[in-house]
């Protein structure tokens, strides 16, 4: 390990082109025009006053640029963990509290501090537990719970917060006389306008379009005297630099939503870099260096009222649309957010607050991924359930609790499969010294004398017995003629402890009923321990084949010398 | 499943042949004598008046006698059930109470009930999870925290119920001035005649005649005048049918430990009826059968003050060698308990509780097991751990909590080597067509062109990155001159949905280094999902083979077929 590897910018700025500027400056801008909406929207639904979006939105981006691997990751506020924040702070502080504004910021410090300490002790690789399916169940929940969530926003009522879509819905009706419909007007016009900019590919960012529409439409119409609620005075001036927070009581309170950002935080933002890099040759994402770089954004910028951050799907697909080719984007960004506070805060004020919604709606149910699981539906059905109970998981019972379910169960499911493996009995392929599943093939050629078993797993505690029941029920079946078995070890990638003792048990059985009983294949790890544990010299050396076919010539040659003197018998002697 | 198969007495008493009462006889009432001493000690450990220790020798043995699978089953009070009573109750309730027997009757049906439905719902295969180490490191600590909680009653003095084998050491020192040197004779001198009637293999067990020898030693030196503690009064007549006490808040509180005795009861007595049947040809041990005698006789004792019971260890053996043929052994013990509690209890009244205490002694420390971890220390180290994990975990943090570390460290470990399978890049057998890996055998052959990579696990979603990063690893170290990888997929034993997503990615990665990526060898299941998946479909067909030498030979043969049109070239067409 080199300073390079600690510090991944010296792999870039040292030698930066000019050229790369024509990448970096438009993709940097855009990403900065759209952070001010989305920044402000996540805020917002993470229960802060919109402003922390934009403080968020600097500090975190200039250290992921010196410390990050990946050269297109835009992070900064995004959705998941927004609804994540307030979820576990909204229980411990009234929203938007100045109390709560200190926990948020608290939980910043907290996030950065697990995540750096998780890349220090190489602890990335726990990402690789969420599976496919978990992460795309969680993945279209979340956005459901985040979607309706801004219902209240949209129909400018009030509904009480809810991590359940039903109570959602349920209360929007129960208020249903008290919707607002200019907030419902500008709220859907935002929506339409956002996917129509989007349909035609329009140049300017659809959210921002939207965000100039709905201070235009409040101003213009004066529509914040009919009720629509509107962000208000906004403070100008970057992020001073404040001490954080730090109780120990409250850093108790916080731990548990803490780890479960660090960890979401990270997958997401790891995916979408691992999924970018694909793309890119000049480059490679590090996960450990990944954690670093993300926890020292969220330490620091937690030092400028910055909420946890992480890397978020859509923005790091426009940077690198618009060319990123490194950092160098996201510190542009960054610059472009600190001249917003400085100058361009005042026309915030007459921003409606269903415009954020809108902004937010849109951004996450693009993230409900229906094909996914028609896919999985079709070609691996346990995968399929595992995305459905995750997905009804995270709706029913929490965004955590859905979480634990999915890997609970995609780690459940590993176990069982590898108690209950599959396992062949196999012939031999008529003219060739090759053995295959007698259930698969027809034409394999199958002796009565002989029962060759394939067993596909790693024999182990948790399947020893249903290794020998299996055994025993095909040796039964092969019936009384029966003079060699055979185990193919060849899927067999492990033995432990017990796997040994229930091979020296089935070798002593098979003695006590006359039966040869013969080991083909075994793989490097498995020929050390059957030395180390005298699996070897228990059964003997010349019970150990190299392929099935020699066992089975080997074990005919022993019987023509059986019968050898009846061949040669004489009485002369 | 017929009458038999729930009713497993249906298959021997039927047809009893007179012969095998030679052998039934003489284990029954072997076995029966046994449990007179046994029964009051394992009584007293949990925490209960003696005498219980008979109630729950009778009913118990003839139920099992009729529901369960095993012939040589010696079913009854066991040492390591009887400390869970009393380190469950006995937060509950004060020792010897009658509060205490009440809620040890309850536990009774608890573990019936739980065990009736492990057995119905046929969970049985759950205990499969406790491996080899892990029930070897848990019943040595178990073992030793039993033999200490005896040191009371050897010596004499108060210490107080500890789970803790250093706080009774303590509490013992401390005591050390209290001694009673009456109790301290009688009971060490019960060890020395046990063991030594052990040792020279005489026909009457070492503990009745302890028993005897104790109760004359205080009826004759009159030692309870000099604070020889003695049993005392037992009430005599067989155990009425009674109501168990059956409230919910109680039943709640129970619950954990009801699991706890469940599981562990049945793990004790399956392993040691698996162990028996092993010598015996003419029945099979029903592990799901097993579960409903042992929760029927839990059930049915219950109702005539039995506490917890299960298949125990020692007397099983003897019941074996000693000659017992059916169940017919166990009821001739039932009746054996019977008629003492008819006719011989006033004979206790001078029994020291000294004697059932050396009695308790002599056997657990017979189940400490040494051997066992220095097998596995020189043969899987991993294995040892484990063990070891587990025996520190039980004596330090208790006994449920030792066997959950131990279970959970042993999937742990199962999860994590998936996580980082072994895998092996090959060369081939010069003459002969067979690949084995490179780094374990010299003068393979290696060809510059040619990558064989094979992986030794399922490839699912922990480990799909650790396959690509080795992968390509692997790839850059074969350099530019590479143009065909091989995937031999013989050892995979399986493959989820993001495996597939990993192939198909990986395919892509070929494709764009303009490299070939064949796969060989795949197994049933693995084929499966490969055609639903549409795995085939988008790699093509023609990148599956059967063996690697028919890859290899298509792609040679593919090479040549490119410089066909030089081989064929004219200008005169």
């Amino acid at each position: 390990m080199n300073l390079r590897s600690y510090l991944p910018i010296l792999e870039w700025l040292p030698s930066y082109k000019k050229s790369w500027l024509k990448g970096d400056i438009p993709a940097g801008l855009t990403v900065g025009v759209m952070l001010i909406p989305q920044g402000m929207a996540y805020a917002m639904l993470a229960g802060l006053p919109p402003i922390y979006g934009l403080y968020a939105s600097i500090i975190p981006l200039i250290l992921y640029a010196i410390f990050g691997t990946s050269r297109q990751l835009a992070v900064g506020p995004v959705a998941m963990v927004a609804l994540l924040i307030a979820a576990g702070v909204g229980t411990m502080a009234e929203t938007g509290s100045d109390q709560f504004i200190a926990l948020a910021i608290t939980l910043a410090i907290l996030v950065g501090i697990i995540q750096l300490a998780m890349g220090v002790f190489r602890l990335g690789f726990l990402v690789n537990f969420l599976s496919h399916p978990v992460i795309s169940g969680f993945t279209s929940a979340a956005a459901l719970i985040i979607g309706f969530s801004q219902l209240k926003h949209l129909l400018g009522i009030n509904i009480p917060r809810s991590n359940h879509i039903h109570e959602i819905i349920g209360n929007a009706i129960a208020n249903a006389s008290a919707i607002n419909i200019g907030t419902v007007i500008v709220g859907v016009g935002a929506i339409a306008l956002i996917l129509f900019v989007k349909k035609i590919k329009f140049a300017i960012p659809g959210p921002l379009l939207a965000v100039v529409f709905g201070i235009l439409a409040v101003w213009g119409f004066g529509l914040f005297d009919q009720g629509v609620k509107i962000v208000g005075n906004v403070p100008d001036g970057l992020p001073a630099f404040t001490m954080p927070a730090f109780d120990l009581a409250s850093i108790k309170e916080l731990l548990p939503i803490a780890l479960t950002i660090s960890f979401i935080g990270f997958m997401e933002s790891i995916a979408v870099a691992k999924a970018v890099q694909a793309k890119h040759k000049d480059y490679r994402v590090e996960p450990n260096q990944e954690l670093i770089a993300l926890g020292l954004a969220n330490i620091g910028g937690a030092f400028f009222k910055a909420f946890p951050v992480t890397g978020g799907f859509s923005r790091t697909a426009v940077n690198d649309q618009s060319g990123a080719k490194t950092g160098m984007s996201s510190i542009i960004s960054a610059v472009l957010i600190a001249l917003t506070l400085l100058f361009l805060t005042p026309l915030f004020y007459y921003l409606p607050k269903a415009i954020l919604a809108s902004v937010i709606m849109v951004a996450v149910f693009g993230l409900i991924d229906f094909k996914e699981a028609k896919y999985l539906w079709k070609a691996d059905r346990a995968d399929f359930w595992m995305l459905l109970a995750t997905f009804i998981g995270t709706l029913a019972l929490g965004i955590e609790e859905g979480i634990l379910i999915g890997v609970v169960l995609s780690l459940g499911m590993l176990i069982f499969r590898t108690t209950t493996p599959h396992y062949a009995v196999l012939g031999k392929i008529p003219g060739k010294p090759h053995y295959r599943n007698l259930n698969r093939f027809e034409n394999l050629e199958h002796r009565k004398d002989v029962l060759i078993f394939r067993f596909d797993a790693r024999l182990y505690f948790a399947n020893v017995s249903f290794f020998r029941q299996n055994f025993e029920k095909e040796m039964e079946k092969a019936g009384d003629q029966l003079k060699l078995v055979i185990l193919d070890t060849d899927s067999m990638n492990g033995i432990d402890s017990s796997g040994v003792h229930a091979l020296k048990d089935f070798a002593d059985f098979c003695k006590s009923k006359n039966i040869e009983f013969y080991l083909v294949g075994m793989k490097g790890p498995i020929r050390d321990i059957a030395h180390k544990s005298g699996l070897i010299d228990s059964l003997g050396e010349d019970k150990f084949f190299f392929r099935i076919q020699h066992a089975i010539d080997s074990f005919d040659n022993v019987k023509e010398r059986r019968y050898k003197k009846y061949a040669l018998q004489t009485d002369e002697t």
